[in-house]
């Protein structure tokens, strides 16, 4: 991890202090951006000890993945096409309790091989064995905020949050910090009041932020009202939820006043617009809540309800989306779909320091190949990284000063090996359901 | 063009009486896909002069791309986020306006190079200069449909007329068929009735099919309504234009009786939904048009309005967006998709004996890598294809029995010279706009 220098580049900041894009060079020592040159003027490359010519790339910010559950890449085109709650109760839940330590290691290193191959250098996670999905972040190399999911009703419910709290000793800051544990209780409908004050109290007593699913679907928020009279935003409002930090994935059903409560409390949102459609949730309304100056990040959710976990194609649909609906094409332009799916995302995390290139910040960067069709020609790089690119460009990419990609080969992973491992785990999982489940 | 044989591969046929996939070898002689097997039955690999291992590969018909405006590639992410009048009138005009015969070949050989890595083997294109888009068609070995465009208004009205019936001598037939012209009025707002009449006139004595924009935004109904008292697809249905082969590109906002229409008279649909929403048109109403049994197949439409040609990414949003929207993750699922993409596209364009893998039927099949993260595992090699896989996984494309990609690389273009080509064009034309226009 000596010091690495990108030279002669073309630069996408995402810094408001900067031009929206330059030519110049970049200089990463140890986990941190030390010095971004704008041409003419130049970084002297004798101080670096790797030098690599960006000549053909495009440097931006890492992508930040703000809701997934990697480890159901095993669960990838397994169930499609199907109402909701037949896809949860007849093909995702008699897969998922066969799940193993081994199949999570495997299909969270799967996710991992697809996120950073596609310019992802953070992702939040809930799902369960937590110490293997944290062992895949560590080995790879990418930036990972964990949650040991939580039920609140059932068996698992006490041991999930003495799981969390082991969780957090375990893993919390482990390698110089790019592993995070956050708090996962799951949502309202899983969790009932007394349950999540429990978890707030964890909250306080760790420091540390939670994220939950909010206001996913349509049923959700009328079972929330005809059973406690309110939504399930306005519910956890009222109990405190806010006043610690948090990351809400969905927010798709939100009215007026959620979206007021949400603003107010400085809440981060993980918008996820490929599962939210694919699934037949609806469309969360993201102009409304970026004009109330929420900070929306993109989310990939799972891959069995979307199914890859491509940021660009994310970012994309985040803003088309908005434009389409309205039938106003200037909303979410190309500046703020770029800055939701990385500083913006950062920040729903409560994430300092990251998804922008800025001298002292991290040095969580990717570059995407120019020498294809559809980045040619180049008015407007961000529009074309918006607008254009594909996960497929990303050639180049260093999460917290560590090369993990280079010429499109992850360096940290075998993924030939993941390929194959995922592969049979997945095979092992059908196999045991057809016996067990009849199915 | 000798026999090639594609072996021990996945295969996706689209092929309503063969099942959804089955390992097997596919054999194409001439420009005919000749035979097909399904293990163990093998093909002979002695029949075959070029023998292709199929092992790392899901074989699927080629993509067919039914409207776009090729050349247009030389605006892509030119001018975004804007409202859809001043993108016109303001960025895109002014510039079309010093378009050369130059530019719009290179320009469309940028899209094709685009279009074939992607695993598009048909386009369809409205422009003008188009005996350059022929040339790049014809050169490139893509299968094209090109359209003169024809506005009925202004200096251009006749001559466009006339160049349409020269259009059609010189070029269509042309390479064993593969390229065709078809008419191109480009909207009832821009060819009045009395000029929809010489159109259909020259359709009838050429016996050349129809491309015509219609309905694509509000606005354009209101005026229609207005002015006429009816939609435009009444108007043109009136006028019997669609008592002629016709495509009609957008189709946003349909009445109910617009639908009807559309259906008795069997006029196929060009669905465009990244176009759509980017310059927030709207949304097309997909579901229903298909349940009338109306062909609705997928176009890109225009890089400058897009900004890519990837039509995975549309043949995904199709889908997507129909159950987000519906709020009913049933609709357009992922086999509806993909003949939407392939053989429904095909039959929208008046195309016979494409778009499936079926012997006797054109030899237009394309190659999709298996071995990436976001192809693993595989539970549902449709699914697959619709909802995770990306236009970089084309490893092989073959059009017309001619082998025009291999391991990613085009065999029939310099695709290096292409883009330099493009973007000199590119460049220029912006000059010029700097000069001319002062902008």
């Amino acid at each position: 991890m000596g010091n690495i220098l990108i030279r002669d580049t073309l630069l996408v900041t995402v810094d408001e202090l900067r031009p929206g894009y330059f030519f110049g060079d970049i200089l990463v020592q140890g986990d941190k951006i030390a010095r971004i040159s704008e041409h003419p003027e130049k970084i002297d490359f004798k101080t670096a000890g790797l030098v690599i010519d960006g000549k053909n790339l495009l440097v931006m910010p890492g992508l930040v993945n703000t809701h997934g559950h990697a480890a159901m890449t095993l669960f990838r085109s397994y169930a499609d096409d199907l109402p909701l709650f037949e896809w949860l109760e007849e093909k995702i839940w008699p897969i998922e309790k066969h799940l193993t330590a081994d199949d999570i290691y495997w299909g969270s290193m799967l996710a991992i091989c697809e996120m950073l191959k596609g310019g992802t250098t953070t992702f939040k996670d809930m799902y369960f064995f937590m110490d293997q999905v944290a062992e895949a972040a560590a080995v790879s190399g990418i930036r990972a905020f964990l949650s040991r999911g939580m039920i609140g009703i059932g068996d698992s419910a006490a041991t999930s949050l003495k799981e969390t709290e082991q969780f957090i000793q375990n893993w919390h800051g482990a390698e110089g910090g790019r592993i995070n544990v956050t708090l996962g209780p799951h949502a309202p409908y899983t969790c009932p009041p007394p349950y999540l004050e429990k978890v707030m109290n964890l909250a306080t007593k760790s420091g540390r932020s939670l994220q939950i699913h909010l206001s996913e679907t349509k049923r959700e928020v009328e079972e929330s009202i005809a059973q406690h009279g309110v939504s399930p935003i306005e519910l956890v409002y009222r109990l405190g939820l806010f006043d610690h930090k948090v990351t809400a994935a969905h927010c798709v059903h939100v009215s007026e006043r959620d979206i007021e409560m949400i603003a107010e409390k400085q809440v981060g949102v993980a918008h996820n617009p490929g599962s939210n459609l694919k699934l037949g949730s609806g469309v969360a309304p993201v102009a409304q809540m970026l004009a109330k100056g929420i900070k929306v990040g993109i989310g990939t959710d799972g891959a069995s309800s979307n199914n890859n976990l491509d940021m660009f194609e994310e970012l994309r649909l985040a803003s088309l989306l908005a434009k389409g609906l309205a039938t106003d094409p200037t909303l979410v332009d190309a500046k703020t779909a770029l800055r939701m799916a990385t500083v913006t995302g950062a920040e729903a995390l409560f994430l300092e320091d990251c998804g922008s290139l800025k001298e002292g910040w991290k040095a969580d960067l990717v570059g995407l190949r120019l020498d294809v069709p559809h980045m040619t020609p180049m008015h407007d790089p961000t529009a074309q990284v918006v607008y254009a690119a594909s996960a497929a460009d990303v050639d180049l990419v260093l999460v917290d000063g560590r090369l993990v990609l280079e010429k499109g080969e992850l360096k940290t992973i075998d993924e030939a090996k993941v390929r194959a491992e995922a592969a049979r785990c997945a095979a092992r999982l059908v196999g045991v359901v057809a016996e067990k489940e009849g199915k």
